[in-house]
This record gives C-alpha cells, structure tokens and sequence, in this order.
C-alpha cells in the first residue's frame, strides 16, 4: 500500500468544488481510497463561522463560567453556545465539553477547530460527513473517500486521524467466522478500516501548515470478508460512555 | 509512504531470533520503521501459556462467576487469575476485564490472545514491548521498532492496530509552537504517530491466518519537530480512566 499527499491544493474556499481540485493534481485510479481532512471540507461547505453567529443561552453561560471557575481563564459562552448547536449530547461539560455531533462522532468540543481556519472564528466539522464524502466521491475516479479529523481518545496520549464520514468503502472489515492460523474461528475482530486508513493518512498531511488536506492510499485490499458500516459504537455497549453519565468533574480530585 | 509486508516469516517458537528472520526476508534501509505483530514477539519469548499455570485465587473465582452470572456461560477463574497476574490495575470487572498492564496499555483481558496461537492455551502480551522492540532493532539495520497489537476503544465501533511498545523513533511529535496556515500558534496538537504507524500497518497485516506480523513503513518523515515519550495517558488528565472508578456494570441497564 501507498500514501501520498496531493500537492498544490489552494486555500479552499466556501463553495469550491473539492473534487475537480483534488481530481485536477492527481493521477487516480478506480480502487483508490481518497482520504480528505475535515478542514477542506468544512471551507468548501462555507461551514465557517463567527462567535457572534452563537449568542449564548443559560445553558452555555452556565457551562463557560464552570469552565473559567476551573481554568482561571476567560471562556466565551458563545464558543459553548457552538458546541451544544453542534450536539445531540453531552459527555462531559468540565473540564472540557466532549459531546455526541449529530453524525454520532463523540469529540472534544464537537469537534470545531480554530487552526487552519482564515477569517472566520471558528471552522465546524461538516454536518454530514458521510453525504460529503459521497458527494466528493461522485466528482473523482474512485468511488472510496474517507473524511478524516484529528482528535484525542481516552487512555493513550496524543491525538490521532479518524475517520469521521464515509463513502464507497465499508467502515469495517469483519473476520468474525474466519480461521486463524490454527484453524480456530475467530471470535470478537472487526477490523475498523476506515479509521486506520484516517490514521495512515494522518502521518503524511500532518498537523501544521503543510497545506496537504488530500491524501491517496494506492493498493489497499480490503480483501474478500464481508463489511459493515457500524462505526460509532450504540450506547448500549459502551460503558465508557454509560460511566461519563454518573461521572462528574471535582476540581482538585476524582469524582 | 510505502507500508508493506515481509513475506514468508515462518510459525515463530520460543528463542526465535525476530530481527534476523525479518532482516532475511527484507531489504530494509535504515530509515525504515519496521511494526511487528505482539502476537510473533510473545511467540519468540516464550510468552506461551497455559490455563494450568494459573490457578485461581478468591478473587479470580468472584470475577469469573460474576461473569459467568451476567453472560449466561461457563468462565474459567483460571483466565480471569491470568488476566490479573498480567496487570497492574482493574478498570472493570464486568462485563469483560478492562486493565492496565504492566507497562502501561489498557486493554481487554491485559491484551492476552486466544487467536493464532499453536499448542499453548494462552498468549501473553510481551512483558515490556519497548524492550523487545529495542532488542528487534538491534538485530536490524533500522533503529526503528514498533510492536503492535489491535483492540477495541471506547466510542469507536471494531478494532485497530495500536502501538504498545516502541524504540528508536519518539512516540508522538509535537506541533504546540508551530504556526498553523493563518499564522495562529497552535495549542494542542501532539500527534500520536507509533499508533498511527500501527494502524496502518494493521491495514495490511490483517488479523486472519495471513501470516504477516511483520510490516515495513518505508519514507515515513517524522519531520523537523520535537517529539516524546509519552504514549498512555498520566491518570491525572484521563477522565474517563477516573470516570470509570466510581462505575460498576448492572445487568439489564446502565449504573
Ligand atoms: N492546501 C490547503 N491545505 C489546508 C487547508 N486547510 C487546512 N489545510 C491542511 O490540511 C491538513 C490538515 O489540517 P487540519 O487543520 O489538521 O485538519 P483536521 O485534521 O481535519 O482538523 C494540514 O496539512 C493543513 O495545512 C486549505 O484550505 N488548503
Ligand atoms: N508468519 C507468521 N504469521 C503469524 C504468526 N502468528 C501470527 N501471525 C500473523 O500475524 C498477523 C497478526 O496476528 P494477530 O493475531 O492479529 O496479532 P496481534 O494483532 O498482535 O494480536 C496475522 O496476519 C497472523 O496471521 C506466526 O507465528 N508466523
Ligand atoms: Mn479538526
Ligand atoms: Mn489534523
Ligand atoms: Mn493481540
Ligand atoms: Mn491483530
């Protein structure tokens, strides 16, 4: 397998059309994967936007003066207001707010970021990425897009690429009946591909100014093994997310 | 970057020497990061066990029976004594083992493998897998290991290739400094890259009777930025660790 960035994509801007401009600066084939960073995205669908588009309610208020109360910092109750028009769910509101989006991707600040962004205050992730990744994918030589974010997880250090939307691959690859090499059937992997490919995609295009929110994987087999499109976890099941529910943050010490 | 396998490593046993099987089958450079399957380093040292080894002391037998309550089937104490002589805390206990193994990963069951293991019952997690990667490395003319394993996380639905040990390479590198595409500092951006490299790696090995545990990750640029050692989370900062300590699984509905 082979990952390489398209190179000279412009700033994008509100209403570009992704597709031509990754189409136009690369050479791709049919069985391509074409991961694509949230970012450019969110510029192409003008989901930029400004503090003063979130006036704040109770609820954010609420939230922005717990969260300055903890920090010692100032907190914009309308960068709060941003989070929970972003969310169908709150995780955790202190010492930071990690919330469910509408797509189900669970994420610190529900994902908006600040970085990269011109202009605009505040850059939200795409409202549907899996309709975006579908849509790009229609303008592109492959039918395989994969929208990725960068973010942190619970237990390990630092941050990682995601998968946040899909489109023309199945999000998992499921070797559940499948021999191992003692000829045991194997019982619990589902391999989650698109976020490995999210990943892989993310040691190429970086973090930083590089400019390469487009990246080919060249020569990935998913294989013959039936797939799905399970992707977030449902609750049930999730008993990190049940425990958040009966958790709250003590400053100073564990709840 | 060019991920790909190396072809015709045999059934591993105890003693086997990893680095000179790999570096036979591989025309590796010295800029290559080579990912290896935990499942072939525990294989080489002998991390082979049996249920026998481990009889069950009190709490084994209360963890296995409570088990065995709530899902209905026969659970062996002896692997509920295994997965506690493998770790150093409990996360849950119910309904699977979540813990922190010796050298710091969380995990299912302390990482302990029933798949693509001959003779023995159980395989072990290597004992400290940045040693053994240190080890791997030596014997390879790149400096740079990382061994994999894949599991499940919370949030995300199906598994992924995971870094657990590393050397030669730093663990994550850091973009807090950098200035982003608007000029703007960034403020929190530390990439994870060995879990990234895992799961990429893990894209191409597969978890099946494939037989390639060993991936090279050949023009990976970790780039002109500083990196670190940090790979599993400090409790103080990991909430969701802290969240599940005031939480306990009740069958039939969320705590
Ligand atoms: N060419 C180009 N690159 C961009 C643009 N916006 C962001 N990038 C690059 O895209 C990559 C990913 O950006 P990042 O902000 O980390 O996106 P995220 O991971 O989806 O949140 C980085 O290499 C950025 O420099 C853009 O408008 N044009
Ligand atoms: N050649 C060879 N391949 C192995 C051996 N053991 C496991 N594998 C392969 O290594 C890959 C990873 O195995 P897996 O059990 O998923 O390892 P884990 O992810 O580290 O738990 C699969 O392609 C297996 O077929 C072995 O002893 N020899
Ligand atoms: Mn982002
Ligand atoms: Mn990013
Ligand atoms: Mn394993
Ligand atoms: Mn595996």
């Amino acid at each position: 397998m082979e990952l390489f960035t398209v190179a000279d994509i412009p700033e994008i801007e509100p209403g570009d059309d992704l597709a031509a401009i990754i189409a136009d600066r690369a050479d791709l084939r049919a069985d391509d994967v074409v991961c694509v960073a949230s970012t450019v995205v969110s510029k192409a669908e003008g989901r930029i936007a400004d503090l003063a588009d979130f006036p704040a309610g109770p609820r954010a208020r609420e939230i922005a003066d717990r969260l300055a109360a903890i920090t010692g910092e100032e907190k914009d109750p309308r960068f709060a207001q941003a989070v929970l028009e972003e969310s169908v769910d709150l995780l955790m509101e202190a010492p930071f707010l990690l919330t469910e989006t509408r797509f189900g991707h669970i994420g610190v600040n529900a994902g908006i970021d600040r970085s990269n962004v011109p202009d605009g205050d505040l850059l939200l992730l795409p409202k549907r990425p899996s309709e975006s990744a579908a849509r790009i994918a229609d303008g592109l030589p492959t039918d395989s897009v994969v929208i990725t974010d960068t973010c942190g997880r619970p237990f390990r250090y630092g941050q990682r690429g995601v998968a946040i939307g899909w489109d023309g691959l199945p999000a998992s690859r499921d070797w559940r009946g499948q021999r191992d090499r003692d000829g045991r059937e194997m019982g619990v992997t589902v391999q989650n591909v698109i976020d490995e490919l999210a990943a892989a995609a993310n040691l190429v295009a970086g973090e930083g100014a590089g400019g390469t929110p487009a990246v080919v994987a060249r020569d990935f087999e998913f294989g013959d093994l039936p797939g799905s499109d399970n992707h977030f976890r449902e609750i049930e099941g999730d008993y990190v997310r049940q425990a958040l529910r009966g958790w709250s943050y003590q400053a100073g010490g564990e709840a």
